[in-house]
């Protein structure tokens, strides 16, 4: 049996055993659920997209009125060194921001800043190939543009997930899609224009780069996608860092497209595995 | 000088000293700002209204999906140690239940339940007599009935109120009004009908004392209330378990009634702190 590895953490200036990183309960995300946080994915060694990932974790921290204790480069060399004390093969990388040790429970005080590291797994192929079942259910995130810690729908939502056979959640306003609690949305109309919602949703990394992918090929939208546009989609997928693109074969009780993932989503993963082994290799050199 | 009492806290099933109440960073509250919470005032000793607050915070976490790990008997053993223990003359008992240590960060795992005890001001009595002045932010808070641990929305305000000169922010969704990001809203129409917002609030234990207390006076109503109402109004206040009733004399740019706390609200006051101290009487048998 092989040796599970003991993983380090950054918490609060340190790099100490994650077993050893806890927080006072005066933090503001204990109290009040007040933070920000980001994710990355981290191939043999080499954080991928990281400046990226890294703009929008400064980005959200800015748009709830925290200041990360420190600088990029500070940030990237933390990165760093849990990536060789870890050392593990194919992993994420989670940057948590909070509100910090709040003297009344409400204000803000000086932010902590964590960041953890642990084992990720890539899609699995047969899930990738057989296309997931989605519903959906009326929400949409506060304060969409940055990524809160604010999970609260997405997770009581599990259960009912479950319950209904699927395997997420798409989120709709009266009618226009939104986003997934982790991840964003495309469809691929009949014409094959490459369509994502414009509004109210995270800008995710994947999902920037899947639009710049797609726009050699496609036609491309960032706009108003309705429930209906959905019904009426030839294909379907959602994106994330550690999903990629995952075809969506079902939604509700409506079958997408000839319910199978569609040559359109199945060439973009092509493509987004190739830009992120030109990334890999370039980040190697 | 007068020395700071060391204060004890409930952590995970002991009572401990609070600056040792620490939680691993796994846990969902910090991961995805997953929890639930409940508050309740003490004083010389006799926790208020216990009951209700008890039932209120089990019910949070049963529309959370959060088990509370110890049955009520305990948790109310483990709130009269720590009153014993902190020995303050007036306080606030603040219950926490989390998401527990999550092993994926999103899953819910075993609850953790944490009880704090700290020192509270009552209400400035200028501040009562004089009346204080809110704004308005449209925001309609996501599963309101639940007491949670999320006030993203509320704590991003806090700038905003501030450089707009006020003391508090009430949210309504297209015109209609609910409640504060911590208190209830209630408005004297100009028939002195004692009205609230019905719908999409935190079912209040201050609220619910001051609408039976209303009710042996005046005519109460629990149902929608506008903008225009707000600002058509004899009278308005806040309620909350710290603040009880709070005169509210300015709502935007528009003053309320004459711009000065008014009879109804001040009675109510006096009626509310009456029913305390029967509370407090009855407690002390």
């Amino acid at each position: 049996m092989p040796s599970i590895p003991k993983l380090y953490a950054f918490l609060r200036g340190e790099i100490l055993p994650l077993d050893e990183a806890f927080l006072h309960v005066s933090d503001l995300s204990i109290q009040r659920g007040y933070g920000v946080f980001d994710f990355l994915k981290v191939q043999d060694g080499h954080p991928l997209f990281m400046n990226e990932y890294l703009a929008r974790f400064y980005e959200s921290a800015r748009l709830m009125g925290l200041s990360v204790p420190v600088p990029d480069h500070t940030l990237k060399a933390a990165i760093h060194e849990l990536i060789l004390k870890n050392n593990l093969p194919l992993s994420g990388i989670k940057m948590i921001l909070t509100g910090g040790y709040s003297a009344n429970g409400y204000n803000p005080a000086a932010p902590n800043l964590i960041i953890l590291q642990q084992p990720l797994s890539l899609p699995d192929q047969a899930l990738v190939h057989k296309g997931i079942k989605i519903i959906t259910h009326a929400y949409v995130r506060e304060l969409a543009q940055a990524k809160t810690i604010n999970y609260t729908m997405g997770i009581r939502l599990i259960n009912e997930i479950k319950a209904r056979g699927a395997d997420d959640v798409l989120y709709h306003h009266e009618g226009i899609v939104t986003e997934l609690p982790r991840c964003n949305f495309f469809i691929i109309k009949q014409d094959k224009t490459v369509a994502t919602p414009g509004q109210d949703v995270l800008p995710g990394i994947t999902r920037k780069h899947v639009l710049e992918l797609a726009g050699s090929k496609y036609k491309t939208e960032e706009g108003t996608i309705t429930l209906d546009d959905v019904f009426a989609a030839k294909e379907a997928f959602l994106t994330s860092t550690t999903k990629r693109i995952l075809p969506v074969v079902q939604v509700d009780d409506m079958i997408i497209g000839d319910g199978k993932p569609g040559p359109v989503s199945l060439s973009l993963l092509a493509d987004l595995i190739s830009l992120e082994q030109a990334q890999l290799a370039t980040g190697k050199k």
